[in-house]
This record gives structure tokens, sequence and C-alpha cells, in this order.
């Protein structure tokens, strides 16, 4: 192998890939990048047990030759290092010559590296996927999701499908939904040229997400979805991200999700958000984080209180249907929920003090928040 | 206590003070933080086991009125949520009554917290420093002389003294020094109008001074320095900084700078420094970081290898004088070193393989590093 490529391009798909590069793993050769050098330009692959990325340096970008191959071939390298000294060399082009016992020799410059390569061939292949199940989705599209579900799942891996981010796909509208039992979150798009296509029961790890919205971070375009047995491929022209599916049937959620509110409240998100975090100031003192509601004549009352640390309460003013109503809960979810909420203005609906409730965004009806009340004295 | 306050004031204050509340303590009442309502404004102080720091809120400031004082008195309210209280409260003013149960209203808007106060007779009182031993110098200088040697110091609590900064002060010029006994770094800056004073053996703990210069960060005027037996304050019209001094003996390093240079060489301080640093990525995974420069005819060759690794090479041009010199040292210390070097060129001078070698701006006598060689195969 032996190649010479701008350094630029080259920063940029190894910062993509090292998210998935593994730290501590049984299998060292995870721990490395695998570089292949073909007619195409240069390709880039790490690994984890959880994802794979996969960024493509294409010999030609916008009209400018990024990458020169004067003999193909494959290596392994050590991940962070490799990563590392990309960024530190000095000059504009890297020249890059591999043995075949993979002595990899690093240029730039005044400057000269010589790594100790892997044997390509011990690096797992990538699965090749069946694309029966494929839709394409805008990439901000995606990340929206993402960023408004995902916090919702469960944390601990004991917590099994919770821990993941259930996708369904249905007459043209694709559902997310987490939960990690006390709150959840569903976020619903629209899928152009898919009502042909039905999924369920598609659980991704909620890291996963988190990874993938990182890679997607200036991604504007499209993206094509493709789900098979136990993976997931996302990817477009330069970048392909795989994850594993979480085994198991994702709980029924509509049967918890509430119809219809007994007392329902509209108001400001940011006003709101900011009384509840200051609430929390006094209780993340305690276990549950607990912060307690009160709705009546046009106003939410806020309220929280610790013994050792004293009380705080304020009021945010609302618009208020229904009969008075009080509600305690942890205020961690809430400050979640509202924190994703883009629209300016809210409403929530609740059906009693021990019941679900839930918030949703004035203008939209594709997103709905649900939080568990918490029992208090 | 009863009192408005501006809150831009309010969290300025809280935020200098908050660097020196103490996190874990078995005093409670250091993890607070004592607020004082005198005749002249408002006053903060927060204080752990190294340093204390006290923030005066003045009435007016830039002619503008900040503190409106009512009824003046004393309170000590937990640091950590105080601080968080007073940066997210809603609003522009605060208003702050104290009971004489100490119990702590601050109100902000439509925010209001209650808070436990405790008795402020109970926090510990600042000491009053005899002011013989004083001098003053520019903020500005004093951080400078921080920055150039503070990294330097020991940090294992076991090396006693070489923890701290020494400070000197004689004829007009105050020298401050810092090792590890593996490097060295003193910087010199002329003090005006303290050619009558003589200090010697004052040795501050590393930790203070890097508080201390954030603490100062966006001061430019003078500031007083006030040395006691066991004590230092530096301080200006608005705040006090006090550190506990180390006992014990400073070495003498003055034996320990060799004269002169067998070889020498001048190069660029940045160029060099980024070959050390890109060398170091393959020497850091060793276990003292060792990076080889070989100095001869107009360049240094800087070499690093590890077994498992790789290996890395490469060339920064230098003006050289005196025989050709192998030397292998501690890649990180000559990084710090380096990094604090504002100057473009600098002169390394060499007497040996095997002894301390001395690196200096090329333009500018009043700073000196040091590095001990290690003995490599």
């Amino acid at each position: 192998m032996k190649l010479r490529v701008i350094k630029s391009a080259l920063v940029d798909a190894v910062s993509h890939v090292s998210k998935a590069v593994s730290q501590k793993t049984t299998i060292p050769i995870l721990t490395g990048i695998k570089a292949m050098a073909d007619e195409q330009g240069l390709i880039l692959t790490a690994s984890n047990s959880d994802i794979t990325i996969q960024v493509r340096v294409p010999k030609r970008k916008d009209d400018i030759d990024q990458v020169f191959v004067e003999r193909m071939g494959n290596v392994v390298l050590p991940g962070k290092i490799f990563g590392d000294i990309v960024r530190k060399l000095p000059g504009d082009e890297v020249e890059w010559v591999v043995n075949e016992r993979y002595q990899t020799t690093i240029r730039s410059e005044q400057a000269e590296f010589q790594l100790n390569g892997l044997d390509p061939d011990e690096y797992p292949r990538l699965p090749r996927l069946s694309t029966e199940q494929m839709f394409s989705i805008s990439a901000d599209t995606l990340k929206s999701l993402i960023r408004q579900t995902g916090f919702a799942v469960a944390t601990t891996e004991a917590r099994g499908v919770l821990t993941g981010v259930h996708l369904q796909l249905e007459a043209g509208t694709l559902t997310c939904v987490a939960t990690d039992s006390h709150r959840l979150s569903r976020q619903q798009a629209a899928v152009e040229g898919s009502a042909e296509l039905t999924l369920n029961n598609v659980i991704i790890p909620g890291k996963s997400l988190s990874e993938l919205a990182k890679t997607l971070a200036d991604e504007t375009g499209y993206v094509d979805i493709i789900v098979a047995e136990n993976q997931i491929l996302v990817k477009n022209d330069g970048l392909e991200f795989y994850s594993r599916l979480l085994e198991g049937t994702y709980p029924d959620i509509n049967r918890v999700i509430p119809k219809e509110g007994q007392t329902e409240m509209v108001t400001s998100t940011r006003e709101l958000l900011q009384s509840v975090d200051r609430a929390s100031l006094i209780s993340r003192d305690g276990r549950d984080n607990v912060i307690k509601w009160t709705i009546r004549d046009e106003k939410v009352e806020v309220n929280s209180a610790s013994q050792d640390i004293g009380s705080v309460t304020e009021e945010v003013i609302a618009k208020v249907n229904g009969p008075e109503m009080s509600i305690s809960f942890n205020a961690r979810y809430m400050m979640e929920a509202l924190r994703s909420i883009e629209s300016e203005e809210i409403r929530i609906q609740f059906t009693g003090t021990m019941t679900p409730f839930v918030i949703q965004p004035l203008d939209r009806e594709d997103s709905l928040h649900l939080i568990v009340p918490i029992r208090t004295r």
C-alpha cells in the first residue's frame, strides 16, 4: 500500500472513525483503525462491540484531488496513536507507505513516523446486509428524532430493551420511542416513499444513537437506513454507520399514554424550564429530585423543599383549564423533556395526581413526553 | 441583615470566592460562604485548608449603585448551592434578608429561596497580618511569574517544599523558582520601590498560586503582597487572597545551574515545541516519556522509539555552536518549558550528555528553564 493524501481530508476521516475505536477490549486488533486503499481512494474503518464506522476519502471531492493511490493495499494501525499523529503532522500532504510486513511509514514535511501495523486479514469483516428493508430520511430529521427521544432510555445494562430506542415504520410514519419506565418520549416523522415498508420492534441501543448523532453532526443531505435481523446500517456516499440491535420485545407503550386530560395548562417552555431548573437546586439534594407543582388560577406554583438546605417557591403564569391539581415528579425528567422541545409554548395534560401526565409542544402533534408522578407525603 | 444587590455584581463576587470553598472537609462551616453587610457594602469570604478568598462588592462602582444595605449583619450560607442559586436567579436585582436565627430569604422577581444559614461567629477569623514585609507588583507581572514557574513544582505531597514555588526578593529583584528535582524553572522581575526589602525562603504551595492566577485573571492594576510568618496575602481594593506558606528550607538552586555551555543552539521555539510534541506521541507509551536529540550540522534531530508502537524521527533547523551532542530527556518537561516561553527564539546550552541543560528565551535574561537528562542505553 502506498499513497499520498491531503492532510485535512485524512484528519476529518480519522476523527469520524475514532468514535468507534475500542478503548478496552480482549480483541487487540479492534483498538486499531483499518485502512484500505483502492481505485476509488482511501477507506477507514473502526469498530467496537456496539458500532462500526466506515468513512471513505474519495480520490476527488469538490473538484479537488484528495488521494493519490500508487499501490493498493490494506493495513490496521493502532487507532488512538494513529489519530493523534495525523492531527499533529506538519504540512498539508501526507505520504503513507506500508510494506509486506505491515511496517508503516507516515511522512509529512520533516516528520517521519514508523508504525508497527497489523495484518488486515485479522480484522473482522463488515456484515453484508440485505437491502430489502430500506428507507431514506434527511439527516436533520434523523438527528432531531434522536435528540428528542435518546435522553429517555434506561442507562443500566440490566434494563435490557429499555436501554434502546424503539423504531416503528408504518404507513409512511416513523415513530421513535424511548422509556426508562419512569418517563417516556415519543417523536414521529413522515418518511417519503416508504408507504410500502413496515418495520416494528427495531430496538437500537441509546449509546449507538448518540454516537450516530455526533457522526452525522455536519451532514445535511439524505441518508439510507437499512434494517437487518440484528444490525442497522445508516449510510450515505461517504459514510457507513453500523449498530447492533437489541434482542427482545419492546413493551406496548400505547396503553400507558392517557387519551385525554382532566386539567390542562399551556405555558412558556423557557420560563417553565427555568423555574424547574431553579427548584431542582434544592430538590437534587434528595433521593428522587422531587419538585411539586400546584396548578390553579392561571398559574403553576413550583415548590421544592429539603430539610437540610431550605426551600424554594415561585410562580409561572399559565393558561389553565379544569380543576386545581397538585403533582410531584422528578425535576430531571422534566428538564430533559423541556430542553428537547423547540416550540415556544407547551401544553401539559394531567389526568390525576398519581397518573402519568403528558407534555407536548403547542404547535405540533408529532412530539410527546410522558412523566410518571412520584407519591409524596 | 437585609440588603438588595445588583445580580451581576453578586454573581461575579460569588464566582471568585467559590474557588476557595472547601469541597470535603471535617469542618462543615468551611463548605459555606460567609457574607457580611456593612456600611461599605457586601463582603464574601470562602476558605479551605490552603487558601482564603475575600471579595468586596462596594456600594458604588463606576458611578453605579450596586448594594443597598438596609440592615447590617453576617451569615454563612452553603457555598455550592448558594453559588448555583445566584447564577440561576431571574431578574437583575436580588433581595436578601436574614433573620436572627440565620434563616435566609433570597428573592428575585418571581423566585424565592429559603436557605438554612449558619452562625457566622462559628466561621474562622481571617489572620491580621503585619504589613512590615510588603511590596507592590503589577497583576500581569505576577501572573507571568506564576505561569512560567508553577508547572515545574513537584505534585506529590510527600515532596514537601518542592510542591511550592520559592520567592526571593533582593535588591529590587523578585526571583521565583520551582523544581521537582528533574527540572527547574526560574523567572525574575524587577519590583519598583522595594530596594529596602529583602525576602528569602518564602515558599507558596503551587496549587495556591494556580488558584491565585485564576483569581487575578481579569485584574490589570497593581496588587500588594504582604508576607507574614506562615501566610501570604495578595490584595487590591476589592480582593484579598490568602495562602498558607510551606514550612522548611528551600534548596539552594544556584549551584545546580551550569554557568556556561559546551554546545549551544538557537532555534524557533514553536518549531521545536511541535517536533517534541509529535515525538512524544511515541515516547509517552514508555515509562519516562524519553525522546532523544542529536545536535549537529545546523540542525537538531529529534528521535523517539517504542518497541510496541514504532518510531519517529524529524529534523529542526538550528544555529549550532560547539561539538556534536546527543541527549535524552522527558518530553513532557520540555513541552511545558517551551509552552511557557513567549519569545520566538530560544537558546539552549548543553554541558554534557549527562548534565543538566539550560533553555532560555533568546531576547531576555530573566527567564531560565533547566532539565536533567535521562540515561539511556
